[in-house]
């Protein structure tokens, strides 16, 4: 199998034949989820944790539906009332877990590096939920499938990614995944919302809609990511919505055929107009979360088979 | 089968054979839970979500305990501490959820009519479990079913039911299940705890509890909502007790072998005295909440039995 | 088989036997959560209910686990948020879950007593996840087995526990169980944070870490409570470092191959130093972790047989 990571800790690792299998494991996931029997087995007698030092009700959920389809024992650990309070560091709670044998590890943190430094300490595959401004790997992999499954190829597409970049790992990961695919990036936002050194990232940077979006096959909007901005400058939800916000008219810019997405949870009127991301002849939110548990499936499955080789005398990892 | 719903939104819906088919499916659930063998697999390889936007330790639990018991994968999401606080609409986050392909969808929500805006926008089945002053079905099936298992019959009772009408949604779905199988219904309570409209709902009216309890075969206590009074003239506990609290004073007026019957959580010394809630000769508050768990199974079993049906080429609800 | 208690409610009312029972099930399940295959089916079918009135991660993450891996129907109930905020007992919230038909119920709450109280309420088997400064009887159990897995047995030790035993359940279970199996205990602390009455327990106390740890096979280390100490006096962490904070100074005073324990989470620093507790040749606390599951699947199964043989017509404690 072309998949050999331990760890899902971002797309940077990645080889691109690693994320087509992914992708291609997660598409049959995907026809799964959508017939009658979408309970499956590869996670049996396993244990899942998810341990969220930042709340999120939608990716928890999708990494505990995706964990539990596949018959994993599945574990939240809402990390804000627990030891952590008591004084207990990063390294102890993920020492003292790891103790507890689990396999999988999935773990949201507000700091960029946190769960790289998480990964180094445990026994157990651990997935990246999102740390920091560094990295969301599953949700830049659910936007490849969303777009492949739309497009019907990942390669030599137009994608723009809109807003605020600067604060965004959806951006970050998302920039990694498509640029290992070789399709052309832009970003288009507020100059003060483009992280610096942006220059040397191999893509083009817009602050003009109209121009940024010209001729795209895939837009991208992200979230204002205002929790984020400490000390930053923001522009009023009004002026950002003017300039920034996708509406019909700057949609028209992209190409007829053109899909709009956005991770969610969306502000409506401020990035992007409501009646743009309810239609579903352009907008395809909806299946950018369906793919999310598919995705999820994939990635806990390919790294529990892993896990697994690694375990048994004869393993490859070992 | 008799039961054609495709979700469980409130009593009104309900023709009287449909609550008899949940009755008697919920009496064999009962009994197998009583015995050794508490597992079934009536939910087994679907998702179902318990989605609480009023904090509930009893009803989640219950409908919780229910699915697990049928082999259910259950997840409850706390609606509090989500998305909803970054600005998503209630309808987003029934997108998303319904994206994630649940089968069965557990609604709690402060307002009425929340839980049937979302039932349309969702493909699976959605269970009301309290919407604002409106219903909360399974209560009065509870209800019903620990009445019927009493009394042996569930018609032509005299039963009487105490307190805040009012803000009860318990009271609005009592009252339409129980009048539904024919029995006459008395409403006791201050005149400020009733609702507009009550002289229209074919049911007597008391504000004096020796007069409405006269020959009852049923009483059936509420809880008195503070929570919910915003405004309303809330009366003192002492006084309260006093003139509505059920003691075996007022309870004398009843039949000898009335039963009493409270939702819980009990205020005790508020809305009824101690001795009575524990008298096991009198009280069946214990088996109402028995009942609930088998309720919920039943109610659960039978909409995904239709929601299976609906998703097979020859079924009858596609 | 020679467990034949109902609960788990503490150490004190266990035989020597039974205790030694629990261990050499709980090592079998050590090990098998150490190979490939860590499922069993010993608690399939039956509802474990976590019922933690005080919050911890650790300690309830463990009891999860271990539910869950023996095939159990968990469900957590966080009791902060819950129907005890309006204003309904401990007694009504144990005989609403009794109702619901638990089999395991594991309590954590802030009083000692409280959990022998809801005992006594109801039908299933219940275990004292900790009481107040009462017990906490399967940290006592994983302490046991960790120090039997490396000294190879548990009788004839010389066993310090050091620093706030006045306000540990922790120190209690511990001084019940290692003194049933007869070894020596040392109790080493500042005496206002020993408890009145110590004299009469049977175990040596001291006020110098130096002395006390003289010759030790065994240094037990306890969480500085700050929590608990509501009007005690409470040293400075830098003061009470100096004196009983273990270094490796102090330790030296132990035997060679002494073991460190310690029940987490760590204040590092305060009543331990950082390199001690890493030191993987002296420190046994991530097995003590590890063991935690072990013996909690061990107990769990133990009392589950206990449950099932009662409930059969042949059964012999019916």
């Amino acid at each position: 199998m072309s998949f050999r990571q331990k760890h899902l800790l971002g797309i940077e690792p990645l080889r691109s034949e690693e994320i087509t299998t992914i992708l291609d494991l997660a598409d049959r996931y995907a026809e799964m989820e959508r017939g009658t029997q979408k309970h499956g087995d590869a996670l049996t007698g396993l244990t899942q944790i998810n341990m969220f030092f930042e709340a999120s009700t939608r990716t928890q959920a999708s990494f505990e539906i995706a964990g539990k389809r596949l018959g994993a024992d599945v574990m939240n650990m809402a990390m804000a009332a627990s030891s952590l309070k008591k004084g207990e560091t990063l390294i102890d709670t993920a020492l003292t877990l790891n103790a507890m044998h689990p396999d999988l590890l999935v773990v949201r943190h507000p700091h960029s590096g946190a769960v790289n430094l998480l990964a180094e300490k445990v026994n157990c595959a651990v997935l990246n939920a999102g740390d920091g401004r560094h990295e969301h790997p599953t949700q830049a992999l659910l936007d490849a499938l969303t777009i492949r499954r739309a497009k019907g190829r990942l390669h030599r597409l137009n994608i723009a990614i809109c807003g605020d970049i600067a604060h965004s790992r959806v951006a970050r990961s998302n920039i990694l995944l498509l640029g290992k695919m070789e399709n052309r990036i832009r970003l288009i936002g507020p100059p003060t919302l483009m992280p610096a050194g942006v220059a040397e990232w191999g893509v083009e940077v817009y602050d003009n809609m109209a121009e940024g979006l010209e001729g795209c096959d895939v837009v991208m909007m992200l979230r204002l990511q205002k929790e984020r901005m400490d000390g930053a400058f923001i522009p009023s939800e009004r002026e950002y919505y003017h300039r920034f916000g996708l509406d019909a008219e700057k949609l028209a810019a992209a190409k007829p055929d053109a899909i709009v997405m956005h991770p969610g949870p969306m502000n409506r009127g401020v990035e992007i107009d409501g009646t743009i991301a309810d239609d579903i002849n352009r907008s395809v939110i909806q299946e950018q979360v369906e793919m999310g548990v598919a995705v999820r499936m994939a990635v806990m499955d390919l790294l529990a088979r892993n896990l697994r080789a690694c375990r048994t005398p004869q393993g490859v990892m070992a």
